[in-house]
């Protein structure tokens, strides 16, 4: 109820009469990465970097057919974050993702990483966390859902019988290794597929970047009309 | 007694004199996988591989000689479950399970996964609890039972005393890898069984879906009637 | 004194002045095994192979001239054992075990085991405990009496000094490899000496089985004159 | 608030009306390395050697252009610190590093250890720490922020599900080698490029040296002086 | 203070005015061992088994020049102990051990092992605490007084700072391995000369064998009579 | 203030109106090592060997140009030690160590093992603690001060975030067997060192020996004149 919360007090101290849907996304930004750092001094360099980073995200989410759609990005410093890209599931009520979803969604957290490798020149500590939750959702794909050559087996699943007390997985030495050479293709595979995104891309990149270098925020509908003709054109290479 | 509650008060709710065995069948499931999420909207698509999803494992269990009857199959999403297959012992009584058992039940387990990966073309999150199941299994089979080439050996009993205090097995890095090998070994004999069920048993598998999607729910009998001419016929490979 | 207090127990329900022997058999075996099942309903088949099962634990402990006697073999299901064979020691007053009791010993645990896999054509879940008991038998033949290949050695006496504190024995990954192959050699040398004993003496095997089925119980007296000709006949292949 | 306690401190000690800077620098570095032993006995050698570790330190962070700035440089002792280089960012609002300048980093903190080896032919312990570091920043690098040749991934994050409940990583044993031989190559580069830059700016380091044996203390404005043509002068090699 | 109590009551039960040296032996083995079994029936089998087997420790400790000197040999069972040899240094007074002493206590722990395997051709339980005490003796040799071809070296001794938090060792994977070689290479060579020992003093093993299974009892005094001719005769081969 | 208390209680025994000199370095000795065991039997073979494992140590620090100075030697027993030499630093107030001094630090305490293998020809247990220390020494060389050939690296700083929570290392298998080779490898070298100094100066060696069986202790005073002329001798092989 934080959000909503959160809405009511923006209103009142709009001197509002009613909760407009500006308050209820500016109330979930809140909630989810902190009070705004609008006052926060920000370089022209920092600025355009984190707009790539962030368009980066995007043009990915844009253009895989499997990758959720993009709500809002902003680049107004937030909590930790320098910017951050909203997405919305196409398929909200989906019990279950697939072995695609978890590809596409790998590749649009390379997003920002790739952005800054190839347009950029080096990579910055503002992936670290891109990073681990791609990597989660690759280990995952390996030793929970059977999803890479590994086969149909289940390694990492705390409830299950054949750890030992201590907790520690007991499969073997080679078996580790085959899993972390897993791990590490599906990650490749991805970072490879985001690269040819960001560069066979590069001009509606630099659209999206350019508008939030202008703006700082791009709500959904102005978004689409910047990204409209590349809707899920880019083919996955798995 | 949970089960009797809840079909009591499923038969006080219908304002019937007695419970029913309607009542009963209604309160296993509820008390095994949640309350019925029959209002939950689900796309025709997901309804659809949920059916073909069941179907797999049904279709398994019965051509395979060794493998449980099929009790009833649901494709209403209770819980965290978007559908189920309930299965009985034909020799309830029995204080033990042989190793034909265990590779049909591995079997029965990869039917769902089998289906998505090779009717829907990848597979997804939905298999993740059968896939945790068939690898204990099948560990078990390795580790306790003497049923691999391994031979008749004990590894991970815990009230054994060659386990050190850290409750570590103390095996070593060959004999874990050995272990591994054997495990994917046999998940590897299964999944190949499944799939040539999977595809063989085509026609069979269409009809159970088919009247899985029209009906949601279908019992014993009528599945019995569906799938009479296949009862027992596939051969597995060990 | 548990089973003094069962015997007293069952000599005043069946209106007895004294406890008998009969008494005191039937308390020793509810302590070690629970209470009988004699209602339990159990197939033909089940029987058939519980009995052979038994069988092979005895014809083992016969013609194994350093296996211990049998006393008793039954085949009514009591607690979580379908049936059980009571052996005693030759030497009961012997403070020390030698290398070829314990290969023995192991040889007759395989007995169940080997019976099903040969007789029957595959193994159940039945010969775990046997197989624990087994190959902790064997490691300790190994790691504390020196009864292996890798000579005069002790590796885990849990009170010597070469442990770490937090308990884990600091051998290396070689020994324990080494450890492992001494290990595995003993049960499989013992497994072939056990499928020698249940092939070469199966109408010994057949006799025992059939009065098993008949009559469910077998006291040593009626079990001496079935096997009176085949005491301590195998030389073992060590 | 120790430090502004401490400037007033020291302006009440010293009698005057207002805190100044100076009392502000002195604050500062009591809090940071503890009081001043001004009265400790050190010998001319062990004064020389202070003097040009410190002055390798800031000759590296002045040649190279991603290095943070000398502010202040100092060989009175304090605590535990023979002496010690003040360093401050150009962009101090920056919410990100980038792989650049960890490398600077790395190559600053190596500028004392490289003058021990290079100039006076043997280390000390004087260099614990800023190897530590060094070694801290490198494993990062790799492991936190995909910033090696072993590419996009996150392997320590302590919040990531993949990390067993004991809190060890589960990786295996060959990545376990390959992070490590990552982590050695960034560091070994590192000290290359030290090496050069501690050779080729010989004169530079000469003249800070003894500005420090004869002054003890060098603020920036006076280093800035000594240094002024070698800025952003040194092309590190990555 | 244990002895001096029991060697009162032992004499106030005999009905003495003093302590008697005898008195004073019998409290000693007391204390030690636990209680005397001379009630306990041995078969005979047994008893020659136990009389060999210790006179293989004494007669090491004999002709091995930096060995112990028997003192006293029984073959009493007393608490779990079949028989025991009791055991005094030359040199008491010495804060010392040099690796001569460690490898000849060594060769006499393997005595009654080697006895029973080379004499009645296999072992028993009753030597694992001899093996132990070898390995762990061996296993200090190499690990902290620097006695094997690893050289001068120390690797576990607890209150080193190089144990990490969890009391792991953190010598690596191949310098296990080494250890390992070097605690069997020990243990091999000790058992060697012990073989050598046994089969080249086989005339006076029995004539010590002999005497005990006459007297159960052996006291130095007639001991050393026995055995006055082979004092320090053997040159162990190191 | 152990020492001073000490002092004064000597004076006072001694009725002295003064504490003395010699007060003070009985209480130091006391402080240390323990009460003094000079009623302690020791025969002539224990003194001789304990003489000159002392004058190892002595020589040592003798004729190496960068260890510390010879105080005093003793080889009247104290609490566990034997022996014992007092050492002082050249530099007592050096804030750091380096590795020349380390390299010298290991050697002298080689000279005591050293000499009981080549003038004694078998090592005792008397080494251990100097074998602990050299050990710990040469492992911190390579982990915390770079001073092997893996370079400037980090490895085990306690306080370092790249730990895990449990407090394992986690640097990878071929690192720890690298780290074991370089630890190996300075302590071969300084072992090779000591042999050559030992042999080198046996004339030396032999002086000061015969003087502290002589005479059990040995003030740097008279010490100095007997070693006067082999001073910082002796050039080490790094």
């Amino acid at each position: 109820m934080n959000v909503l919360n959160e809405s009511a007090i923006l209103a009142v101290r709009n001197k509002q009469k009613e909760i407009t849907n500006d308050d209820m996304r500016e109330a979930i930004e809140k909630v989810m990465l902190g009070p705004s750092l609008k006052s926060k001094v920000v370089t022209e360099e920092q600025k355009k970097i984190t707009a790539y980073h962030e368009a980066g995200h995007a043009i990915c989410s844009t253009v895989l057919p499997k990758a959720q759609k993009v709500q809002k990005i902003t680049i107004v410093p937030r909590g930790k974050a320098a910017g951050y890209t909203f997405n919305v599931d196409d398929e909200s009520g989906s019990m279950v993702r697939t072995k695609s979803q978890f590809l596409s969604e790998i590749t649009v957290l390379f997003g920002g990483y790739t952005v800054e490798d190839k347009i950029f020149g080096e990579v910055s500590t503002g992936a670290s966390n891109d990073l681990a939750k791609a990597t989660e959702i690759a280990r995952n794909m390996v030793t929970k859902y059977g999803m890479s050559s590994l086969g149909a087996i289940s390694l990492e699943e705390s409830s299950m019988s054949y750890k030992d007390v201590s907790g520690t997985t007991t499969y073997g030495v080679d078996l580790g290794n085959k899993i972390d050479d897993q791990v590490r293709k599906i990650l490749a595979t991805c970072q490879q597929n985001c690269q040819q995104i960001i560069l066979g891309y590069r001009k509606n990149l630099d659209d999206i970047a350019n508008c939030l270098i202008e703006d700082e925020v791009l709500e959904y509908e102005k978004y689409n009309t910047i990204t409209d003709i590349v809707k899920n054109t880019y083919l996955p290479k798995f």
